[in-house]
């Protein structure tokens, strides 16, 4: 079928989104074009003040849209406790599990010298300073547990050593309530090598 | 999670596209603030773009920016058989068929008296005056076989009838390559009542 140039453009923009492929592209535009202009308006309102309005937190590069997010705005956190993600989805999923109570820092990627992405594009220089500011006792290094990750938080480890603060990693295992049968092959052999002691030895 | 008001805002707006819920709009606001910002004002350009420029057809009511859509403009089209489909998305998968070779009326929608659809909202009355123009012969009911799409097939099927034009529906039954097992009851059911004689009786 060949469409206007214009619709192309507008499918083509629509791959931008995450998991939109050709089909879904298609359904996005002939839906919002044919049952919901107005949904289409407020797509275009809204992401046009998002783009405008939301930046980064200065303090732990979370989106925000005034100097502070309302994590590092809020008094009741423990300043002293900084957990250190990937991106601000991984705030979110954190906050939600209702466990923590202290800081975040968001790296929004992990080191890959390949690509260009060294400490200063993940904000490292920042997350320092914080290190050296006499208030923060401990990082817990929550990246994902891929290479990248692990060698993101191996380096950040060494800088918190340096600055004598405590740094800790997430505990990665087998899933609560996960059936070892459905568990891959490199967790269950990282869950076996990384066992712990039930009773006192 | 306490999102700002714009953020939440922004994820109720991208809901608004089909098959977006909770979970794919925060990924998709995510993404495009965090790597593809330069996408997102793509999205917005081309949707107020689309939405001031693309209309329908004033003949098949496809979407086009013109006066006539490109098929409607094709003269190597035969105009005197009109396939009848309910949404743009159907002509272009006719169209990728590669079988078809006359024009369509887009009902953008199936007779639905309940929600206030009636004949006018489908645009019958410019497809009736196409019936009533001696050039269109024949129109293929291309309708969903739903209880709505068989209605309004019929509906069309009688007003051709009254203007002596041949009505015919495509044809409904088991998918060219399906096998038998995995087809719905419905469908099987439709195939057997429906068969065709192989040889001439």
């Amino acid at each position: 079928m060949a469409f206007t140039p214009l619709m192309q453009d507008l499918l083509a923009a629509l791959r931008c989104l995450p998991g939109v492929g050709p089909k879904s592209s298609q359904r996005m535009a002939f839906h919002l074009l044919e049952r919901n202009r107005e949904g289409a308006q407020r797509i275009i309102t809204t992401l046009s003040a998002a783009l405008e309005r939301i930046g980064l937190c200065s303090r732990c590069r979370m989106f925000t849209e005034t100097e502070l997010c309302t994590i590092c705005g809020d008094s009741r956190r423990d300043v002293g406790v900084v957990c250190v993600v990937e991106t601000p989805a991984d705030v979110v999923a954190i906050e939600e599990s209702g466990v923590y109570r202290g800081r975040y820092f968001v790296l929004m990627g992990r080191l890959s010298p390949l690509d260009g992405i060294g400490p200063e594009q993940l904000g490292v220089p920042v997350l320092e300073s914080q290190m050296a500011d006499g208030v923060t006792r401990e990082i817990i290094l929550a990246t994902s547990a891929t290479v990248e990750g692990e060698a993101t938080s191996g380096y950040l480890a060494s800088l918190a050593h340096g600055h004598r603060v405590r740094a800790t990693r997430i505990a990665h295992g087998v899933p609560m309530g996960g059936e070892l049968e459905y568990v891959d092959a490199g967790t269950l052999s990282h869950a076996i090598t990384a066992r712990t002691p039930m009773l006192a030895d």
